[in-house]
């Protein structure tokens, strides 16, 4: 297949004139010829993670032991989120780092519902992460089911309906809680607009960022954003159920409470008073000890890509998911699949997903035998994480011909359809 | 001060007769001098630990990516659980890990309340970890302000007054949520007959495990306990702000329900459905994607503590703190110190308390002068923990002539008042 135009010689020559081609070395790589496409789901290891690791081991817990408090590690949750505060557009004193990613959405969810008690209904879509819509229907729940959720529909499962979206938004909605980029057919919302449209009928609006930090702008300052939550193990590479973020908007955090008060969220947390007295600042949101071990694995993480800038990796993250595209369909169109992603590059993230019949088993096969880790979502999508960092031209071509050979090669046909613990 | 019965030949001759001696070769030592008295603060690093987080890196995360999933890191939560499952009495099938202390208290005081609606009592007792009242006084909030919180005295600080603790469990009692063994003076709660009394008037019982697992006997389900939660940087050694775990008892699995609805929560995660329909076992209670490598590192570290068992490391908890407490009558009496902690080995934990006017200086000035590490707690005690698998009878000795030095040589006056952001 190399005789078209997109082969591998034309990868190849992207990647020679690629300026972030060099921050593949910043990654660690067990294998040459696995070609890993699951970024977005399971970001590579960082190689100063290793190290950081070990510092961390032997010297801060090893060595220092409870002295590491006050020598970096009570302040982990503060730092490491103004990290990733130059990555999402927030000013300092908005993001902190702290527990899961549905956990996160749980309090500010209940903290933006608590703020708007005249209003009943949280608009969403159906392209959302479904573990945001179970986290929104348990809020629905615990109120007393006096909410709804209003789930925008999509038409084609790519793009959410948005005049739709902008309609259902109005002076009873409570919140409007959306992914910035879908879990399954990286559709990027226009944050912006639906900001302004929110806050025109007086509603807040939560963003989950776990899909768009680290793969395009975010700019939730400028945005005029409420809230947002994110997660770090994807395009932040921060390890397998790595912590998650908050961001609370300065002008709300006066207001604003977690619904899990904890002893880091308190004004002074080794005072140990009886009651609860929250801080003024970000910190109230904070609950518990921070997982430190895995915050530092975050901090050493974060390096890399806020070395190279979110602008570059946005632009090379469009490039790369583009070529992808152009590739699908010279070569896979053909045999059967179709691109359920949009096609316009500034209205998508750094994730494309092809959708064919035999989509399980073609993603069986591929790890099984074709040294290619994609990743299956339901009910018929291969999706294909292209984290820029260190994805080449040559990664997509490459995963693209040996999905080529499974189907021309009816390789598939002896997976099984059982699908695994996690597909 | 060698002179004393009590002294440094005695607790060589202690060591050498110890037959837990062996299990400090399994843990990090950095100075051989460090005399570590805070273990139940934070537990030192297991050797396992180091050899077990580089293969989760450099083949796990690093090499096997995504494919780990499903080659043991989907099952870590329930299979980690389980090995905690024998260290607190649990039958299989009842203990996960999960997220930090405070969110699994939040989830499951939260889910008792609304197994008990007609009730409107939580009883506690001041001696509780504070983040513990914190996160109760959170769900009363969120509860409309319906339930109130009835803290149990203690006469002295250091034991909670058992017979206002028996009466205040009343009919209108909802919930009793005591820590088993109480953070600061180590005060150890008849489990067995609280629990006993709250289900003769129908209320449920949560106990926080923190201080207690590891250090003695937890029989959740000798007990008939309901419900428990508990932490692992603890006497679990899985290191700074490592999860934690939850215990919900078999009977109330179908009634249970977390107030939090996240993804690994749901009957089938990876099926990606639109309504949140949790499984009918203890998995329900879990939330997000598990954090993988504090986790693993979890299952490193109870190794030596699953080998040893748990009557050995009581008993040798006992005979710790009983010296400790004899060389504290002996030694540091005379200069003000006072004991704060139970005298009856079997109503304390693994940690005791020493009260002096001057302990926050003197903490200090063991810190940063005399290679002690122990851990201030206000307003005026200085605690001591003993962790059985590595303090050694010599390490207390050491610690306690120290601290008479500080104190008869007044080293500590040099140092300021003034609090650091942690004790």
């Amino acid at each position: 297949m190399n005789n078209t135009d997109l082969g591998l010689v034309y990868a190849e020559r992207l990647d020679a004139e690629d300026d972030l081609a060099c921050y593949r070395n910043e990654f660690f790589f067990a294998e040459s010829d696995l070609i890993y496409l699951d970024g977005n789901s399971l970001g590579r290891l960082p190689r100063q993670v290793i190290k950081r690791i070990q510092t961390v081991l032997e010297s801060e817990w090893g060595r220092d032991l409870i002295r590491s408090w006050n020598t970096g590690w009570y302040e982990t949750p503060v730092r490491v989120g103004e990290m990733i505060a130059h990555l999402v557009g927030a000013a300092p004193g908005q993001v902190v780092v702290s527990d899961s990613t549905s956990i996160n959405l749980f309090k500010l969810a209940m903290a933006a519902l608590a703020m708007r008690q005249d209003r009943t209904v949280i608009v969403t879509d159906e392209l959302n992460f479904p573990s945001d819509l179970y986290v929104l229907q348990g809020c629905v729940r615990l109120l007393g089911e006096r909410h709804h959720l209003h789930l925008v529909p999509s038409s084609d499962g790519t793009a959410v309906d948005e005049q739709a979206l902008m309609n259902a938004i109005d002076e009873r909605t409570a919140l409007v809680t959306l992914s910035h980029v879908t879990f399954k057919s990286g559709f990027l919302h226009d944050a912006a607009t639906v900001t302004e449209r929110a806050h025109e009928v007086g509603a807040l609006v939560l963003w989950d960022l776990s899909h768009a930090v680290g793969a395009v702008p975010v700019e939730l300052d400028r945005w005029g954003a409420d809230l947002a939550v994110g997660c770090t193990y994807k395009y932040l590479n921060a390890g397998p159920g790595a912590p998650a973020f908050l961001y609370v908007c300065r002008e709300l955090q006066e207001e604003a409470l977690s619904p899990i008060w904890g002893w880091f969220g308190h004004r002074t947390p080794f005072a140990f008073e009886l009651d609860y007295d929250p801080p003024a600042g970000i910190t109230r949101f904070l609950v518990s000890s921070p997982s430190i071990l895995s915050v530092l694995v975050l901090e050493a993480a974060l390096k890399p890509l806020l070395d190279a800038g979110i602008a570059r990796v946005h632009e090379k993250a469009m490039r790369l998911t583009s070529y992808l595209i152009d590739v699908a369909d010279a070569v896979l169109a053909p045999l059967g699949f179709e691109v359920a992603s949009p096609r316009d590059p500034m209205r998508r993230g750094a994730h494309v997903s092809l959708r064919h019949e035999d989509a399980y088993q073609i993603n069986r096969a591929l790890i099984e035998e074709m040294n290619v880790l994609p990743d299956f979502r339901e009910p018929d999508n291969i999706r294909l994480g292209l984290s820029p960092l260190y994805t080449s031209f040559t990664d997509v071509w490459k995963g693209i011909d040996r999905i080529r050979q499974v189907v021309e090669e009816k390789r598939f046909e002896k997976y099984s359809n059982k699908r695994l613990p996690v597909t």
